[in-house]
């Protein structure tokens, strides 16, 4: 039998065990926490992604390795990568750590991106927000997530203020600066890619967020065909390039119309979630199908899908439950501000229908607001 | 939290426990196998289902109680419903043990049911062969599974074998003897009814047995609204009258256009896996829903499903995953002779591609006479 173990153990890592037992597959989830939501359903080695006899006893007990999420050591995924086989590859991952990196890649791949600059000094902030003007965003290279180690200078008053915060961090870290983008949409593209190249794309998903985090998703997204076309050929390119496998997300802006490449999310991903009722095959279950070099499964949408992310604390069941179509995910966790805890989606074979479960489901549990903008879109299409 | 206790930790234990995950829910599975396949997902409680001092475990960490298996003792689930909350109650379950009482149950719900007669004597049975005539099948009341405890008499020459292979078990077991049917299709409706007595069935289905085994099923089955609504009529009089909680299966003969019913089984059903896939709701989590207390969910078909059960050992994998809309569901057991390993579901949108689908898979795995009885009934149908 074999055993895959996923380098992080929190909600990606459990519904990635739960897609993954009927294909006969065991987990082992490693985690810095012993409480990790994914160990209620596979076991759990409890250690520090650094500590190699932790990651040794890791690499003896599974037959392949991938990751719940990206902020893994590369150092660590390439040491284990010498042991086992290890998907998506540590290079890949690395890339994605960089803001820097990944940017300079979507250019030479001819994917549009938002302007961005190496910020190295003080003087160097200086001529960076000059050239690529206000409103902008300085950001650390490596290891942001959500939103931290960011700061927004609205006008060019605010960059003494954006360097005190952040750069102390300029030498050991990196910084980078980037236009801030007045996107109409954020869009994402999850895809997936076998061992043997094969390439597959979950229609294109639109996507809100709340404070820098997810609060919905809609999928396939309302936009045509040529943006989606696009929207894939870039997430094609960049999975060409990277020899990655397994299952990522390519974040879009969408401005004017036009598409400009965010970031690259390698693993799977919060808004391809609707994916487990939504679609024939979920990404969870693909990630795993590529990791093992098994036939890649179809991901044509079954009818339309809204995800609901629940940030904190779990609402109340009972609207979701007992509307046709909810579906509901509570990842075991405890309560905790800011903390992703789960997820409903609603899923249902026409878009006027969701639009209405919607708008109940929000009612009944007040949260008019989280809905309203989904709702909104699925009306302009009407 | 709260955690579910399952009774038997089998395929269906496996799948209950992966399909009420996402629900929240935490479980303990009791089987006495120390390598049952459920614990692969869920903690394992290893003990005789008689033995008080397991028992008394198993009740003091779950907050309610089921099964995987109809041939718990009743006894000790009666003993386990004193100290928590057991569904389906142990009365349902101790009737669908007793072939004698069930059937008697049916006549008296007018659901029609094959001739029988209650076999205590030598005597007794010579009169009922008299009665029921030839082909019919003397079975024990209690412990059939899958075909044993039972004796096909085809003519009256038969009688005296017959007795001597189960004549000694008609005082401490009891015996009966079932009119054989000519049955021109095997039929099973799959429902689920809730604490509150809400009740919901999932679309009918047609069930193909091998040697006593379940080899394949189809839904929804090719039948006429008419009979498709006596039937669940039938299922829901058999629900309401035991006051059952949770889903259940009642399998029917269909003989000259008419509906017999053959038996209750008190717990998720083979017949039943399809609608993982196949139906908005599967019949794992309307189970739990049903349990807990929670709102039932849809059990509306998405399409058209076909589920192919692995018997023995499981076969390549690669035919199905590679197939759209194919869904692997491997039950992580070792291979051994007659045994559930795992099941296949095609699912499509439309029942003619369906039979393309099995026809393409039946010849990958050179198991042509699996599929050639479902692609004859859809080809009717077109």
């Amino acid at each position: 039998m074999t055993t895959v173990g996923i380098l992080g153990g929190g909600q990606l890592a459990r519904m990635l065990a739960l897609s993954g037992a009927p294909l006969g597959l065991r987990f082992l989830v490693m985690d810095t926490a012993d409480d990790a939501c994914a160990g209620q359903f596979a076991p759990l080695l409890v250690g520090d992604y650094r500590d190699e006899r932790a990651l040794a006893e890791f690499a003896g007990r599974v037959d392949v390795a991938t990751f719940d999420f990206e902020n893994v050591p590369a150092a660590s995924a390439r040491w284990l990568s010498e042991r086992v086989p290890v998907f998506p590859n540590p290079d890949a991952l690395a890339l994605s750590q960089d803001r820097l990196a990944e940017k300079t890649l979507f250019r030479e791949l001819d994917i549009p991106v938002p302007d961005f600059a190496d910020v190295a000094t003080r003087e160097a902030l200086d001529a960076a927000v000059q050239r690529i003007g206000t409103p902008c965003i300085l950001k650390t290279r490596r290891l942001g997530y959500d939103g931290k180690g960011q700061f927004r200078i609205r006008t060019p008053a605010d960059v003494e203020a954006a360097w005190q915060a952040l750069g102390a961090q300029a030498e050991a870290v990196g910084l980078i600066l980037e236009g801030f983008v007045a996107f109409e949409r954020e869009l994402s593209v999850v895809a997936v890619r076998g061992r043997d190249g094969e390439f597959r794309a979950w229609p294109l998903t639109e996507n809100w967020h709340v404070d820098g985090v997810l609060s919905a998703s809609l999928a396939p997204a309302q936009v045509d065909a040529a943006l989606q076309a696009t929207a894939i050929a870039h997430a094609r390119a960049l999975a060409e390039r990277l020899d990655y496998v397994g299952v990522f997300a390519l974040e879009l802006f969408c401005r004017n119309g036009e598409l400009l490449a965010n970031e690259l999310a390698p693993r799977v991903h919060n808004s391809g979630h609707w994916s487990i009722e939504g679609s024939e095959t979920s990404q969870f279950e693909n990630h795993l199908r590529a990791v093992l070099g098994l036939p890649l499964g179809d991901p044509a949408m079954r009818g339309h899908a809204c995800m609901l992310n629940w940030i904190g604390e779990m609402p109340d069941a009972a609207p979701v439950l007992s509307t046709s179509g909810g579906h509901w995910h509570d990842y075991g966790k405890q309560p905790r501000a800011g903390r992703k805890v789960g997820h409903a989606t609603l899923r249902t074979d026409d878009p006027a229908t969701l639009a209405q479960r919607l708008i109940d489901v929000g009612a009944a549990l007040n949260r008019q607001a989280q809905v309203a903008p989904v709702v909104a879109r699925l009306r302009e299409a009407e």
